[in-house]
């Protein structure tokens, strides 16, 4: 048995309570040294008797510092105090992974001990594929730091996750577009401005320099005007727009783009009126890329030959992004803190329906959607992971080019919705049902079959040899299967009904699995690598219950609300019975 | 939220060390209450400042009440001091169930934390079938509470587990033949006094009263002299010896017992010379009843046409066997504490070879192995259990006679070793061999043999519908075919080896399914029932790591030991990683 000195690291939630830290303790996500040691010797020091906290007489006693002896391997100072041993919270903070914290509310400070950080959320109603996706709209899948940024060539997010270059990650985009249509159905309508129609009779407030042009004409394919500008090198300058416009930072603007030109929007810090920051939309195959002020995004190949397309940009993300990609985030540039000044358009095209807005939550979402129709492979249905991936040590490599079920299912989940809003659009329907096919393949095939023990059906997140059984992104399988079902018209609809009802007996049969009696398993890699359990860490718990409670309303079997029941239990510490 | 005075339950190890229990806390065994409740309104009041215990001046500081509320749920009493809030260790062992108590040595106190109270059995080598069965030379099967009694008639115990009636519970049985087998082999020699054994010329000791007899006479059937006792009702008492025998309290004897005959052992306190015992044996059915000091044990039936038996009595599990039927157990009664003042012999029979030892491992080790030979069924090869018995809700009840994988592997245990120890005698084989037939047919259809999903092969402890998969069971059933195949001439040893080759891959497959990164499951209902998974309490588990320690010895498959070592570790409070 050896002494150690404790060194412990005390980790405050940072929630949303009035939080009162203490001397030790610093800001929230700052890890601080608490422990303490004191030598084998030296134990037993009686302190000055200590008050009773009711003014009575004889009830607290005396109070010592004691070494607890923890399991025969260290040492740990506590406080003894009549008949109750104190065990230090920055030691039980580390040993059981508890997390605390000092709040002040109502006039005084209590001690607030949580043993999980996660969130439940109760579904309001039965689950409807036409409506909000599990609880996406609280997502934001394109801030995330593991985003490099939205693509303008593709309106899609661009993963770093697995690669740091780069890559479409198909599970990813269809989160992006899943969180953008459910935020459509949640938040208030947007405001939009229109900047420009090209509907109106003068446009009085473009500036266009000597050498530019800009003509309003009418456009044969949409039927309406549209908006030509012509601003050469040999130009003074590009034809711009002066704008004073704050809170509505999504651009929204239909374009063609001449070889060679480009777009630019300026945002300015609202407090300091010299920070100036220009976004560059160019010509370029490049996703993104930044020097000091100004960051460039690609829109991809232009010319003569290429058609409308709609943009939808979000200026404070690609702000950020472009902040990020030179590793100099501006936290403080937040939307309230800027305004966008002007825009302006180099080289030549037309453009047409110009806006600004709170958000444009259906355009982002048919940009997944089309992304998905596009970038599908025709000759298996599958969306293709174009990053190597190691799942476990132990597994073989996930090599580029690997179908997921989350991504397949997330997939779905998009397209149904696509299929149903825009009103039977049948590249969305033929695309999800192509989409079902990867579900029929052994993952050792190239598809995302698994077998439990040669003997139950999984649809694997990730197709590992051998499998993984990840549980979170076979739910999401599900929920894809059960999207397309419901949304299909009925002849349609049959394959994914049945890979649903398949998959829903597969869940039941091994839903308790994952079970450990205080908490869940994130995966079975334990039963097929022989190695620990890979235990869920909270918020994947709490993604499990959620996808249970909503499972638990389109399928009344109480296992699965026992189960969810159970599971939340294990958040508030509480654990299976022991025999 | 509500405010709840906690209440905790402090539970005290009974350990080795020097253990000095606080105020609050009383002996080992004792529930005491601990918890302290404080009004919300009168937190953080400010006791005076503590002397720091190194004597410096500024390290600790003031010490302060505090309420920690726990999960939102309910309220308990803290301290605050500077940088530190400490928790109070009633709470913890309630919230956790973790185990800690007070000990002084060297000089001085410190609190001992222990996560967990069992313990693991290193192996000291490679697992011999032919030596200690396990650890069983620390088990004493017959003093455990739910032993009713050693019955006298067959010289193995009746259980009362789920029948308090008494029953023959073959796994029970084997396990005390097991014990006796594993304490013969690590025990030290016994002392055996010989009290008679007719040879030698005069009989000094025996007091022959009026009207009855006593006679040296040689016996036809063992070749040597016995001595036949005739007392009937018209004598003046039995014919009997007068001892003052200390320490050795396992009676031998060699008898055949005429109708309505009977043998008393007297027994006296050392200390309270009119405490004195009378254990009866006999002519009868009964198992065991007692009457103050009067304890009868029934030998069976007896006449003229019974064979000689040897009875194997230890007198001092005889004696407290009969207390406790009289619910007036009587713990100061150790062996240290009584002796043997004297035996009696009335109505009429022969005896020989009378004997009073320290143990008599071997002979009671035979009595279980004569026992199991006797009382399989013929038909099918299994050890019936003789008692309705429901495993959990939501299983069909076993209906009394079921057959349990862990009781056959038992029997295969004992009967292997058995079949060793007598030099090859066959009653010993054939019966362990006719023993593995209800490893071949299906729990649902009288036999052992489970499957997992379909597929995995299974022995049940508990032929259960839905199967169980008792883990701790099966291994023990593994270790008997084990036994029985490594004891068996290789012709007769192939249909138990490849039970435990085939057990074995099932095991491999299987071992990871009980492991909850933190502990083990006891069985498999969860995934049988869809309800909480049974955890297995820390003897359960350590039980699991002693079998694969074992089994480790003579598989050398590191997923044994790499489990084995990771369980370890849990009794002391590591956990598997999560993500």
């Amino acid at each position: 048995m050896i002494r150690v000195n404790l060194k412990v690291v005390v980790l405050l939630l940072c929630a949303a309570v009035a939080a009162v830290t203490l001397s030790l303790w610093t800001r929230c996500g700052e890890a601080v040294l608490a422990g303490r040691g004191r030598d084998w010797e030296a134990g037993g020091k009686k302190l000055p008797n200590a008050q009773d906290a009711y003014g009575g007489s004889s009830d607290v006693q005396g109070y010592e510092e004691i070494d607890c002896h923890i399991n025969g391997e260290y040492s740990v100072g506590c406080r003894k105090e009549g008949g109750e041993i104190y065990v230090p919270f920055s030691f039980l903070h580390k040993y059981f992974e508890v997390y605390g914290k000092l709040a002040t509310y109502d006039g005084y400070e209590r001690f607030e001990w949580s043993h999980s950080y996660s969130k439940v959320y109760y579904p309001k109603g039965k689950y409807d594929p036409r409506g909000v996706f599990m609880y996406f709209e609280n997502y934001n899948v394109e801030v995330r730091e593991r985003v490099k940024c939205v693509s303008a060539t593709e309106g899609v997010p661009v993963s770093t996750q697995w690669e740091s270059q780069g890559y479409y990650y198909p599970t990813q985009i269809a989160q992006f577009g899943l969180s953008h249509y459910s935020k459509n159905l949640t938040e208030p309508e947007p405001r939009r401005t229109v900047l420009e129609d090209a509907e109106r009779d003068a446009l009085v407030h473009w500036v266009v320099p000597a050498g530019a042009t800009l003509t309003r004409m009418s456009d044969p394919h949409s039927g309406s005007h549209v908006l030509q500008f012509s601003s050469p090198d040999s130009a003074t300058g590009g034809v711009s727009l002066k704008l004073d416009h704050v809170l509505d930072f999504v651009l929204g603007l239909s374009v063609r783009l001449g070889s060679n030109s480009s777009f630019t929007v300026v945002l300015q810090s609202r407090e300091k009126r010299d920070q100036v920051f220009q976004l560059h939309y160019i010509c370029s195959d490049l996703l993104i890329s930044a020097q000091d002020q100004h960051v460039y995004h690609g829109v991809g190949h232009c010319g003569p030959a290429q058609p409308w397309r709609r943009l939808t940009r979000d200026l404070v993300v690609d702000l950020h992004k472009g902040m990020v990609y030179q590793n100099k985030p501006k936290r403080k540039l937040s939307r309230s803190k800027l305004k966008v000044i002007g825009i302006t358009f180099r080289g030549s095209g037309q453009l047409d329906n110009l806006t600004l807005s709170t958000s444009e939550h259906l355009s982002q979402f048919y940009d997944a959607a089309v992304w998905l129709v596009r970038h599908q492979d025709a000759s298996t249905g599958g969306w293709p992971n174009p990053v190597r991936r190691r799942v476990a040590p132990g597994m073989a490599d996930l090599e580029p080019g690997w179908y997921s079920a989350m991504g397949q299912g997330h997939a779905l989940s998009v397209l149904a919705r696509a299929y149903h809003h825009s009103g039977g659009d049948a590249s969305y329907l033929h695309s999800a049902l192509a989409g079902l096919r990867p579900f029929d393949v052994a993952s050792s095939a190239g598809g995302v079959l698994a077998s439990f023990l040669g003997h139950v059906p999984w649809y694997e997140e990730y197709p590992t040899q051998p499998a993984s059984f990840v549980l979170n992104g076979f739910i999401y399988a599900l929920l894809g299967l059960y999207d397309l079902s419901t949304v299909a018209p009925p002849s349609a609809a049959q394959q994914a009904a049945q890979l649903f009802r398949q998959g829903m007996a597969s869940l039941k049969q091994l839903l308790l699995l994952y079970d450990t009696g205080s908490g869940t398993t994130y995966d079975l890699r334990h039963l097929t690598l022989g190695t620990a359990p890979n235990l869920a860490r909270w918020d994947y718990h709490a993604t499990h219950v959620n996808q249970l409670l909503l499972l638990a309303t389109i399928d009344h079997d109480p296992l699965l609300t026992a189960t969810a029941e159970r599971w939340i239990a294990y958040m508030s510490g509480k654990r299976a019975a022991h025999n």
